[in-house]
């Protein structure tokens, strides 16, 4: 092997007017994006919640597409009025919206003949050319059209799916983090952490986030990089810096 | 006043690398999309997450500014050299980033002279115009630039916040909405259901979402409208349909 990987990237859109009204909260956006992290070195660089409005998802598909190695979609691929997804990706890539065969199988087999109607047939059914997510939790597959990977909207089918996306894409650069758990205030540190974002702007992101533990704030600093040498050192001078302040560190 | 009030929508605009990385899991959209529908009758329709890049908080605040009504940014408008919100927004807007003088005031106070180091004055800085969104629980302000309203990341302290953003945003009808749960599966409804959808396609919104509830398995049926005379009717139909497939209703 020995050649470079390059980054990966990918978006995620979240489909469903049930997360846009406040009456979900969405469980899957973490999910993802913390699975794309750790298995497969790709990171998540946007995230869009639409509506289930057709030319809405249609246009977002046509975007994101270009704009990201990969899109994945979530929710709207079961049997009611409201689940548009397949259609809309059809329409996205202008490829035709029609039952796909082992899809078809597979659900008829799971259905029994006489119990697989009309709703069940319109899980079956997707852009033509897409290849089937096998769905071990309720037999319904997923489905991926050219870079877009269309799973379903329910948290725990989707989690049991996830691992079947792997032989699609392309793997990427594992991104490393760590955590100091610093208790001070981040106005304490902002201006040293600052330039030692500065330093080291090519190859470590440096966050900061307050918490609130028993009563006591502090602030989470985050790092994130490809190259474990360069986290390392960076943390190292982070460190040196609490040190300097005679900062205390929550050890986690 | 009696006149017609029209449909006001939202945007939300989450600025945070550690969302994206899933590190963190975002609880921010659904306590704003709840509150501006329950308090102030504003449907948001699209949300996205971004990173703490400020081209892409340039772009996306020019875009949605323009497409919706309101945008309401969280995350990044802290002390530290991630937090750019405040400089983004100036540049999209083409308005100087300055120190907001009665922000400053409530900082200088709130810290004191002495401990009112060069982070802390940094979140007085905003775009030109703004006007602040006070803070009751950690006293730095947000603020709202032409349409769009910039609130902190920080779960508690923007729950905290929320209610000073009301007097800024006119309001629209309030969307109704009503549950029905059904002990069935959602392929043993869905042709009858998206004919009623059909049928009501202009005035009520219908909703399908499978649940599980110890051990049995359901379907919520989620309807909304800014009529509550046509969500009656509606759901009136969809207890008739259960009556007539003898479907259970899980009373909660």
């Amino acid at each position: 092997m020995g050649k470079k990987i390059k980054k990966i990237n990918a978006a995620i859109l979240i489909i469903g007017n049930e997360i846009l009204s406040g009456r979900t909260q969405d469980k899957n956006i973490s999910f993802i994006c913390n699975w794309l992290n750790e298995s497969c070195g790709i990171s998540v660089i946007e995230v869009r919640i639409i509506p289930d409005v057709e030319k809405i998802i249609v246009k977002n598909i046509q975007i994101l597409s270009k704009k990201f190695n990969y899109v994945f979609t979530t929710g709207g691929i079961g049997p009611t009025h409201d689940d548009i997804t397949a259609q809309s990706i059809s329409k996205a890539f202008k490829v035709k919206y029609e039952f796909h065969r082992e899809a078809y199988s597979i659900l008829e087999k799971y259905y029994g003949k006489t119990k697989f109607n009309d709703g069940r047939k319109k899980m079956a059914k997707m852009p033509r050319g897409a290849k089937l997510i096998y769905n071990p939790s309720s037999a319904a597959p997923g489905f991926i059209t050219k870079n877009v990977i269309s799973l379903p909207g329910v948290p725990s089918i989707l989690n049991s799916m996830i691992e079947n996306c792997k032989k699609f894409l392309v793997k990427g650069l594992k991104i490393h983090s760590k955590t100091i758990n610093l208790y001070t205030v981040e106005s304490n540190i902002s201006r040293q952490l600052g330039l030692i974002q500065k330093k080291n702007q090519k190859f470590v992101d440096i966050g900061s986030y307050p918490f609130f533990r028993l009563g006591k704030i502090g602030v989470a600093i985050v790092t994130r990089s490809s190259s474990i040498q360069k986290l390392n050192s960076v943390n190292k001078e982070i460190l040196k810096l609490a040190k300097q302040k005679k900062i205390q560190l929550l050890k986690v």
